[in-house]
Order: C-alpha cells, then sequence, then structure tokens
C-alpha cells in the first residue's frame, strides 16, 4: 500500500496549527478506573475548540489551501461542520454546513453558532456529503471533506504526536473510527512504531472491518446511538491507505456499551461524552480490548457534542 | 502570624497521597478563551475523584489519623461529603455525613451512591455542622472538618505543588474562598514564592473580605448561587491563618458573572462546572481581576458537581 502521510506531514502540520488549536492533556483517571491491569490513560481531546478532534484536520486542511471567495463548505454528522464553521469563522469567510437528520440538535444549533449556513439534509452522512457535493459545484467553495484528504489526516495525526510527547511510552492507541480520519491519522504517525493502533467501531456502524475483510473499502449499513459521528458507510480511500499500511487491528462495541461508557464517564470523571467519543474506552470496559498486564493504553476520547440530558437523564 | 503549615508539611502529604487522587492537567484554552493580555490558564481540578478538590484534604487527613471503629462523619455543602464518603469507602469503613438544605439533589445522591448515611438538615452549611458536632460526640466517628485543619490544608496545598511543577512560572493563583480550605493550602505552598494568591468570593458570601476588613475571623450572611460550596459564615481559623501570613489578596464576583463564567466554559470548552467551581474563572471573565500583559494566570476549576441542566437548560 502506498503511503502518502509521512511523519514528516504531520510534524509540518503540527507546526503549521500550533497555539491556534488546544494541546489536550493526557489524564490518568487512576488504577480502578478502567478495570484493567494495564495501564490506560485517556487522552481528552473532547476539550479541543468546537469539542472534537476535527478542529486540527479542519484547520491544517484550509490553512494549506487557497480559500476562495465563497469560503468553506463541508458536509458531517455534526462534528467537523462545527470545526469548518468554526475555522471560517477564525480566517473571517462564510460557511455552507451539511448534516444529516440524524444529527443532534445539539450539533446544528452550535453549528450555527459559529455563524455557519446550515442546511439538514437526508437521513445519513453519506447523504448529506451527495447534497453538498452538489451545492460546491454552483458555489466554488473550498469542499473540506471530513475525513478522506491525506491534509486532514495530518492534522489528526498531530494527536499522535502529543500522544508520542506525553507518555514515557505507549504501546496501544484505542480510537474510535467513523470514515477513519482520526485512526488514519494516528497510524500515519505511529506506521515505523512499536505502538499499536486499534480501531474500534459500533457493531452497528462497522466499515473499517468490513473493509479488512474485503481487502478493500466496501459499503456496509449504518445505525446505532453513535451513527452521527460514526455513521460513514464507507472507510475513506486516504484513510484506507494509512490504515492499510500500518495492519491496523479493530474491534466491535455494542450500543449498549457506550451508553455504559458515557454514564461511567459522567458518574467518575464528571465529563459530558458523546457516543461516539466514549466507544474506545467502552472497547475496555466491555472486554472487546483486553489490555495485557503492565500495557500502556491511550484512549482517545475524541467528542463531547451532545445533550447532557441523554447521559445524565 | 504563626505558619502552621509548611511546604514540607505538603511535601509529605503529596507523598501520601500520591497514585490515590488524580493529578489533574493544567489546560490552555487559547489565547481568545479569556479576552486578557494576560498568559491565563486552567487547572483542571473538577477531574479529581469526586468531582472536587475536597478529595485530597479528606484523603490525606484520614491517612494521617487514627480512623475509630464508628468510621468517618463529616458536615459539607455537598463536595466535601462525596470525598469523604468516597475516602471511607477507600478505606473500607463507614461514613455518616451532614448537608444543608441548600445542597443540590446532585450531590446528596452522589453522597449516598458512594455509601454513606446522609442526614439533611439545616440552612446552610453551619446548621449541618452543629448537627454533625452533635452525633459525633455520641459516635466517636472521626470529624474530618471540610476546611479548618492544618491537615486538610496541607492536602489542598498539593495542587500548589502540582501548578508549580507544570507551569514554567506563575505570577498568581485565582482561587475561589468558601471557608479557606483550598486557598490556604494554596497560600501555604506559595508563601515564601513571589506567586500571589488571589482569592475569590462571591459578592453574597464574603467571609474572608470581611476577615480582612476586621483583622481576624468575623461572622457574615451567605446567600447566592454557589452558596452550596462557598458559603461557609466564618473564614476558618487553620486558613486565616496561612492567608493572612500570605497576605493573600480578594476580590469578589456576582451570581451573574458566575453564572456566565458556567455558560461560557460549557460552550467553550465542554465542561460542566458547578457555580464554586468557575467563580475564579469568573473574576477574569467580569474584570473583577484583570491580569497585566503577560502576566501568567492559574485559574483554579475546582468543582463539577452540579445538574447540566442548570447550565444547558
Amino acid at each position: 500500500m502506498e503511503r502518502t502521510v509521512e511523519r514528516a506531514h504531520i510534524v509540518a502540520a503540527a507546526q503549521l496549527i500550533e497555539g491556534r488549536v488546544r494541546r489536550t492533556p493526557i489524564v490518568d483517571f487512576g488504577p480502578g478506573f478502567f478495570d484493567s491491569s494495564g495501564h490506560v490513560v485517556c487522552k481528552l481531546e473532547l476539550l479541543q475548540h468546537t469539542g472534537s478532534f476535527k478542529a486540527r484536520g479542519a484547520l491544517h486542511r484550509a490553512l494549506t489551501s487557497d480559500v476562495p471567495a465563497a469560503g468553506l463548505i463541508a458536509a458531517s454528522g455534526g462534528n467537523h461542520g462545527m470545526a469548518v464553521a468554526w475555522v471560517a469563522a477564525e480566517l473571517g469567510v462564510a460557511s455552507e454546513i451539511f448534516v444529516p437528520e440524524v444529527s443532534p440538535v445539539a450539533k446544528v444549533d452550535k453549528i450555527r453558532r459559529f455563524g455557519a449556513t446550515v442546511h439538514v439534509t437526508g437521513a445519513f452522512y453519506d447523504d448529506a456529503r451527495a447534497a453538498c457535493v452538489a451545492r460546491q459545484s454552483e458555489t466554488g467553495a473550498l469542499d473540506i471533506h471530513p475525513y478522506d484528504h491525506d491534509g486532514t489526516v495530518a492534522g489528526a495525526g498531530t494527536i499522535g504526536a502529543e500522544i508520542e510527547a506525553d507518555l514515557d511510552a505507549v504501546d496501544t492507541v484505542l480510537v474510535a473510527l467513523g470514515g477513519g480520519g482520526l485512526s488514519s491519522g494516528l497510524a500515519a504517525w505511529f506506521a515505523d512504531r512499536p505502538t499499536r493502533v486499534v480501531v474500534v467501531e459500533p457493531e452497528t456502524s462497522r466499515c473499517y472491518a468490513a473493509a479488512v475483510e474485503a481487502g478493500r473499502p466496501v459499503e456496509v449499513d449504518v445505525a446505532g446511538v453513535a451513527a452521527d459521528s460514526l455513521g460513514a458507510r464507507q472507510v475513506g480511500d486516504a484513510n484506507w491507505r494509512a490504515l492499510a499500511d500500518a495492519g491496523a487491528a479493530s474491534v466491535t462495541v455494542s450500543d449498549g456499551a457506550i451508553r455504559d461508557a458515557q454514564r461511567r464517564f459522567w458518574a467518575e470523571t464528571q465529563l459530558i461524552v458523546e457516543p461516539g467519543g466514549a466507544a474506545a474506552a467502552a472497547a475496555v470496559w466491555s472486554g472487546a480490548y483486553r489490555p495485557a498486564d503492565g500495557e500502556t493504553v491511550a484512549v482517545v476520547v475524541c467528542g463531547a457534542n451532545c445533550d447532557p440530558a441523554s447521559i445524565t437523564g
């Protein structure tokens, strides 16, 4: 598999976005938190601008592109839309965002608050994506794809650079996969290192597992509690390249395990974590991924955006 | 003023509780977050066990005391009660907690979940305190005062040690004051350092400002949105010693500024912060404390425990 995102690209991306995105912390919630004999810590990327990792890739993509007068356009389950709207506001240009009906009101409202024009269209992400592509051909705005672009992958990969810098040694990074933007960035960063990237998908939206089985990206049905953030029907081509190059393993988690993880974060850390953001931790709590004795595991907690009442109510 | 908590006590406390409490992160939310020309960062102590800094002092106090068969007893606005109940569960002993009617249901429920017997009695903290003292004389349980004890002060002071270790240089620490447990611990840690501790109180619960005016602890009326966590009627004696020794300055914030700060944390960092936990940040946003150009300020975000709907609803 051809490697198109190298460490050097990610180092350059980190320099470009430094000071404009937040350096998010790694927190050890204590030996009892994950019920594991491994050393399992959390990268709290949900504290990022707009509440998810998406700010990194979107900003990097915009800063390495010519932004036309029409500004930015994107399709998104919600988090990427917020990120693009935020980037547009930072750069002082307009933005237009297409989201599917599955996107929570909390996300759609937040996109609007960043000043974007929002269109809610279609059932799932791919439907919104089609509407976005049609509109882009009319306006000529810069279309920032939520995952399938090497510039976005390099931006997300900066999380890997931070994990490596902040931990003495990390054996495994557990990360949720929707279309593959975040996980492929981590896979690209750790490609020649002993650190393994393990992808976590909902049982109901397993486009990466299906791609591994088929040997290439294929379409799957999507559903479930995390469908707004992890409900891409097919892993992106750029993302597949990096993940297959790294030979990233994958595990799946049930909707129940995701909900349990959300409640546990709230009860024990006071964090509101959205379903997709809790999926990687759910893999440990549910036993879908069992760290070995002494294995250092970084769990990427990648998104916050949901209605707190969906967890606490 | 006699100094009864030295740096050495805090260093010893840090060693004793290390690995049992969480090392909480300092996060820079970016230059625009505080609208300040200073360098203002947040110590996210709300990620601590039980959702507030109280876990440190309560654990340290218990670990340096003989715990009788009757276990632990405490009066609390809520956060300290949670912490004592958690310490009791960690040590495998019973606990009995007295809270006033002003304590939010979210806090009372959480104390019960840690296995404590809870008594809701009296309007404010001092009323619950009187009931606790009466009960203690019957049971002989170890009474862990929420703030007025050098062991508790030393435990809270470990936050100062972490701030100093994690920041190259810190000019000012902004910290909310209820009875003075946290702020006096910070004052003791930084007593002989150039770092200044600035206390933040609600306009409606200003027992430290009143003590500074009187030259000694005096009683004040308490009210307002943060009364459950900051509503002590009088600064503690042990706390007054450390704060007066350091000559800690103070500022006050309105209830409206506290509510605004809670909403801002939620909108821009996705954190649920309780009124008392947001008070120190409110001092910057409201202009009650104005950092100088280039001044490095650590804002202690010291508590999370509230109903998210009180912020997002």
